[in-house]
C-alpha cells in the first residue's frame, strides 16, 4: 500500500507556510529515497474555484487566501546541500473537473486586450478527455496531458513566493514535467524540503490567458539522490533530455536552457563544448513553458538518439 | 515541364539587389498565379562556403559579399497591397552537402561562451538524412527536415536587409515553412516582390549558434492570392494554424503570435475573442523559431482539429 | 550670408525619399566641411497639424502623408565610407507654436493606460518658453530646450524609415544633440547623404507619450570630417563625451552605449579598459531617451574633468 | 543625544536574518515615529574587503559571508500594512576609504568584456572627495554623492535577498535616496521591518561594473507615517518627486516609474490622467539606477514647479 501524504484543510492554509518554497517551515512528513509516495495537491486558486463559485466571486466574497499553495516541506532523508534530488513521477490521479480563469492584470496579452472580463470556466475531466465549452456553442475534446506546474526545493535562504520559478524549481508550468519522466533539481536545504501543487489537467504552450485547467490531483512519485552539481532544474523523459530555465526576458531563458544543455552534453555526453552548441543548433527543440509568471520558463530539449 | 528561376552568378550578387527586399529593384521574373515555378537560391554564406573553404577562410581572402541573399524581386501578376499572397511550398531539392559555421561575434550565446573559435563544419547530406561528424569522433544523423528560411516581400517604402525578419517575412528562420505547408504573407507592393533564399537541410529550434545546415537548393512553389487583411505571416500545415511574429524581447514576438492567432480565430472560425485567448491557454504550441537575428521569431500554434 | 537649404513643400514630401535615409535618393544640396547651413525642417507630423487640425483630424481626412520627414539627403564633399562625419549644431530657429499628441497604438504606457483618447495638444513658444495649457486649466511654462530629434546619414545599403533609430542616427530622440554640441556620425556612403527633421522645442526624458513639443524649425549647422572608427553616434558637449546607442530591450541599449563609451576611454584617454569599466560605474551618467520608437535609445555620459 | 542602533559584529552576519528583508526574523530595535536615529551599516561585501584585502581574496579565504547585509529589522511604532513609511535622510557619515570591485559573472558588460579579471579598488575618502587611482597613473578626484543603496520593508510574506529591488525597497541603489530627501515606502507588516546597508560614497547611473564605492557608514534619520495606497518607493527632493521602480526588461521599470508617476500626479495634484502622461512626455527626467541586480531600476522625475 502506498504511503499518503495529505493535503493541509483549506481553511488552514497560510501565505507563508504554503505559497512559498522556504527553509523554516516544519516538514509535513519525511521520505525515504525509493519510497513511493502520494501527495494531495490544491489547485493554484487555494481550493476557492468550483463548479458553483468562480474565482471572481470567491474574490469578492473574500475567500482567496494563499494562492498557488504547494504540499509541502517533504524532508527527503539523505539529501545534503549539493546534490541532486531526483524525483520520478510515477502518475497523477485527476478529478472530475478543473477550471481555467480570466484575471484581470495577469496575462500575456493583458495589456493588448482591453476591457478583458473576469471569468473562470470550469471544464469536465471524463478519461483521457477534458471538455471545453467554447462561447460558439460547441464543446470541444481537449486531450488531457497533466503534469505537475509547480514543483521544487526550498532555496538557500529565501522564502521564495510558489507563484514564481527559478532555479530551484517552483512555478515552473513545463508539461514535460509528467508521469514517466524525472526530474532533477538542485538541493540546497539538508532533507531538500520538497514541495508541489498546481497541477495542471492539460496547458497550451506559453499558459498564455495565465491559468491552464486548474485542479487539485493526488500525484504519485518516487525520490532518489544523485551527486554532481547542476545549476538548474533538468528533465529527463525516455527519449530525451531537457533543461528548464527561467528569466527575464524570455531570450535569458533560453540562452540559459541552452547554455545548461551544452554543459550536460559536455559532462555526460563526451561533447566539445562549441561542437555542442553546433549541433544544438541543428538538432535542439525548445518549448515556451509560460510567459505569466514573475519569470518566464523556457524547456530547451535533444533526443537521445544523438547521444548513444 | 517547370518554369526555373535562375539564381544570379555568385560574382554578380550585389547588397543592394539582393541582400535587401524592397521595392526599387526591377523584377528578376513575373509569375502569375497557379503557375508552379522551380526557383534556384544561394545559401546564407552568399556561396563563399565549400567543403573546402570555410566562412572564416573566406571572409580572411575578402570573398563575402552579399549576405544571405535572395533571388527575386518576382512580380506576381495582379498582386496588390492590401492582397494576401499565398504560397504553396511544394517541394525542395537539396544539394549534396551543406555547412554550418560559427561566426564571433554572431549566436545566442555568443556572450557566455567566451573565446568561441571561428569555424565551419562540412556536413553530407544523403537521401533524407544530414551526416554530422561530431568532434568526440561519431557520426551523428539527423533527418533532414529542409525548408526556406528566408522569404517575404518588399514593404511598404523601406529596403529591409535579408538578415532580418518582420511582417514583411523575411529570415523568420521558421522549420514550419516546408514542404506541405502554405505560407500567407500581407502584400505592400503591386506584384508582392517576392524573394526567397538561405534554405536549410534541418535546424534546430532558436538556430542557437546562428547558423543551420546551410545550403543552396532548389525550392519549387505556386501563388495564388487572397482577399482580407493579415498582419504578419501566417502558415497552414494540413493540421495546424499558425502565426510568425518577430520582435525583441523575445515575449513580445510570443504575444504577437498570439494575439494574431486570437484574431485569426475570432475572424475566420466564430469564436468570442476573450474565450479564444483563454483557449489557447490550454491548446496552444509554440516553437521558438530564432533568438540570433535582429529580430526573433516565434510560431504559435492551434491544431485544426480545435477549429472544426 | 549663411546658405538656406529649403524643405521640399509637403505636398510632394513622399515617403521613398522622405521618410527613409537611404543611399539612393539624389541629394538635395551639396556642402562643404567648413561651411554654414541652415536647413528648413517638416515636423514629425509632416506638417499636417496646425492650431486648427489636430493630427487625428487630418487623419480623419486622409492628410497624412510622409511621416517623420527629413530634408535631405545632403551630400558632404569629401565624405568617405569609414569617416566620421561631424556636425556643428549651432543653432536652431523655432516657430510660434508646436504641437504634443497622443496616438492610440503608440506610446510607451499604450497598453497600461486603457481607453486612451487620442488627442493633439498645442502650445505656443514664446522666447525660452513653451506654454503648456494643462486639462485642469493652467498654463504651465517649461523652458524651451530645442534639439534635433531625428538626424542621420544613409545606411551602407538598407533603407531604413526615418522613424527608426541606429547606428547610422535616425530618429533617437536625444535631448543632448542640441545647440552647442557635436555630432559625430559613422560614415557608409560616398557624400554621407545626411539628413534631418523632427525638431523639439522641448522633450522629457523617455518621450513617454510617443511626442514632444514637435515642430518645424530652422536648424544652423556646420560640417567637418574626422578620420577613425566610430560603431555608434557620438556627442561631444562643451563639459561631456557621450555615445547614443539604440536596441531592444532598453538595457541592450545601455550596455551598448557603456561599451562605446569604455572604448572612447580606451582609445582616446589613455584608459585601461577594466579600468574604464570600472571608472564608469562611479562616474557615468545616463539619460533614458526614449521609449517609443522601433529600437529604444540610452545616452551614455562621462564628465571631461574626468579625462584631463 | 542621538539615539545608535548597532550594526551586528560581522562575524554574527546570517544569510537567512541579515541578508533578507523577511517578516520572520526579531527586531533589532523599536523606534518611535519622529525620533532621529543613527544606524550603522556594513558595506556590500558583508566586511571582508581592506585595504589589506581584495574581495578575490575573502573569497579564496573562504571569508565571504553574508551579502549586502542590512542592519535591522527596525521595528516602526504604529506602522500597519497599508500605512506609508516615510524616510527622512537626514545624513550619512562616510569612513576614510571604500572600494569598488570586478567580479566575474556579475556587471553589465560582463558577457562583452571577456577575460575580464577580478579585481578590487579601494579609494581614499577625504570631505567631499572620492580619490580613484586611475590605472594610468593619475589621482581622480570624485565628488562624494553618499546615498543608501539598500533600503526596504519586509514584503508580505516572502523573504527576499538583500541583493534584490522591489516594491518593498532593497537594493535600488539609486541616489536619489540621499541625505535631504524623503522616502516612502509601502508597508506591508505591522512595525513595517525596516532595514538599511550597502552606502554607497558615490555612484554612476547603471552601476555598470555591478559595484560602486562600496562603504560601511553610519546613516542619520527620522520615520514617520502616512496614509494611502502607493505601489512602489517614492522619493521626495526639495525640488522633484520621483518614483523608483524595478523590472526586467528595463523598459518595463521605466513603464512602471512613468505609471506610477502619472499616478502620483493625478491623485495629488489635480491632473488628467491622460494630460499627465502627455506633460510627462515634455517635462519628466528618468534616471537608470542600476542595469545589475536581479531587476533592473529606473527613477522617473517630475520638477515641483509644474505641480504649484
Amino acid at each position: 500500500m502506498v504511503r499518503r501524504i495529505r493535503r493541509k484543510e483549506r481553511g488552514r492554509l497560510a501565505a507563508w507556510d504554503d505559497s512559498t518554497l522556504n527553509p523554516y517551515t516544519a516538514p509535513v512528513a519525511r521520505v525515504r529515497p525509493g519510497e513511493v509516495v502520494e501527495v494531495e495537491t490544491w489547485d493554484a486558486y487555494g481550493g476557492v474555484v468550483s463548479p458553483e463559485q468562480s474565482f471572481q466571486e470567491a474574490a469578492e466574497r473574500g475567500l482567496v487566501g494563499a494562492l498557488n499553495p504547494v504540499t509541502g516541506p517533504i524532508y527527503v532523508e539523505g539529501a545534503e546541500p549539493g546534490d541532486i534530488l531526483v524525483v520520478e513521477l510515477m502518475g497523477i490521479d485527476l478529478p472530475a473537473w478543473g477550471a481555467a480563469s480570466i484575471i484581470p492584470g495577469f496575462g500575456a496579452l493583458e495589456g493588448w486586450l482591453n476591457l478583458m472580463q473576469p471569468r473562470t470556466k470550469v471544464c469536465t475531466i471524463e478519461g483521457s478527455v477534458v471538455r471545453y465549452e467554447a462561447d460558439h456553442g460547441k464543446i470541444i475534446e481537449i486531450p488531457t496531458d497533466p503534469f505537475v506546474g509547480t514543483i521544487g526545493v526550498s532555496p538557500a535562504y529565501e522564502a521564495v513566493q510558489t507563484l514564481a520559478p527559478g532555479s530551484h524549481g517552483g512555478n515552473m508550468d513545463c508539461p514535460d514535467i509528467r508521469p514517466g519522466n524525472r526530474l532533477m533539481l538542485p538541493v540546497y536545504q539538508r532533507g531538500a524540503l520538497f514541495g508541489l501543487g498546481d497541477v495542471h489537467a492539460v496547458q497550451g504552450d506559453g499558459e498564455v490567458c495565465g491559468t491552464a485547467v486548474e485542479v487539485g490531483a493526488v500525484v504519485r512519485l518516487r525520490f532518489s539522490l544523485g551527486h554532481g552539481k547542476i545549476g538548474w532544474p533538468r528533465v529527463e523523459s525516455p527519449d530525451e533530455i531537457m533543461t528548464v530555465c527561467s528569466a527575464r526576458p524570455l531570450e535569458d531563458a533560453a540562452r540559459l536552457a541552452y547554455r545548461e544543455l551544452v554543459q550536460w552534453m559536455v559532462s555526460d555526453y563526451g561533447w566539445a563544448r562549441d561542437d555542442a552548441y553546433m549541433f544544438l543548433s541543428q538538432a535542439a527543440k525548445a518549448r515556451i513553458a509560460q510567459i505569466v509568471d514573475p519569470l518566464y520558463t523556457v524547456v530547451a530539449k535533444l533526443s537521445k538518439r544523438y547521444l548513444a
